[in-house]
């Protein structure tokens, strides 16, 4: 079983992210890039559709990335999760990002509450990790 | 007293999730972008420096957002916030910069541990928002 891992996201976010990645990771295998509602001429609903209904699920899990919760690209892909065995994951950041894409698929089904748990967590005010002089009530330092 | 955003991230992913952000909400202000460790030529550590130095913190509160916490790109803002009270937040995603993006500056800064809070909540593994036919032990749907 391989994994395919696709970022879809209004506009550029998924081109950025992934060029970023590259540049961090190294050379971490393909993962697809969908830039939606950027062309006009593109019914992005029959898009998501087409390619996760093509997708076959005997040979590879399908990851699909989104960017928010709530928002077009995300709804979309959510409809089609009652009918197709992918995985949605949305809020994405690098750190999901890079930690999915170095995880071996034999794992990464299983590790995908802990990933997702692991993400949030890397979400940091960064203020409150130093003590700084115009701070008075921080505990926390490195 | 006005806000200033700026997203530094290695390579492409600011510029991206910048040009997202404002498919999605508009004209929502400036909000500069560094694209780190692109161009060869420029030392980002004194980039970063002359940046958080040079900004007039009488005028404007000042936000850097990052990609990773633990990468480089946060490491040298972390060395900076010891020195300069500008606001170090990183690991972002859509949500974050969103929020962050049409807060009023007279909340943003007592918000920010809301908006992060906020924004690690919606990081969301969407295969447990619905209740799907290979799914037994999910209790949760929209």
């Amino acid at each position: 079983m391989d994994k395919r891992i696709i970022v879809a996201t209004h506009g550029g976010f998924s081109e950025g992210i992934l060029s970023s990645l590259h540049m961090v990771a190294g050379d971490i295998g393909p993962i697809e890039c969908i830039t939606a509602y950027v062309d006009k001429d593109v019914d992005y609903q029959v898009e998501f559709r087409r390619i996760v209904s093509e997708h076959d699920y005997s040979k590879a899990e399908l990851f699909v990335l989104t960017d928010v919760l709530g928002g077009s690209v995300n709804n979309e892909f959510m409809q089609l999760l009652a009918e197709y065995p992918f995985h949605l994951i949305t809020g994405i950041n690098f750190a999901l990002l890079l930690e999915m894409s170095m995880c071996p698929v034999e794992e990464l089904v299983e590790s995908l509450p802990r990933i997702v748990s692991a993400a949030r967590e890397h979400i940091v005010l960064c203020d409150t990790l130093l003590d700084r002089g115009d701070e008075e009530d921080e505990g926390n330092s490195f």
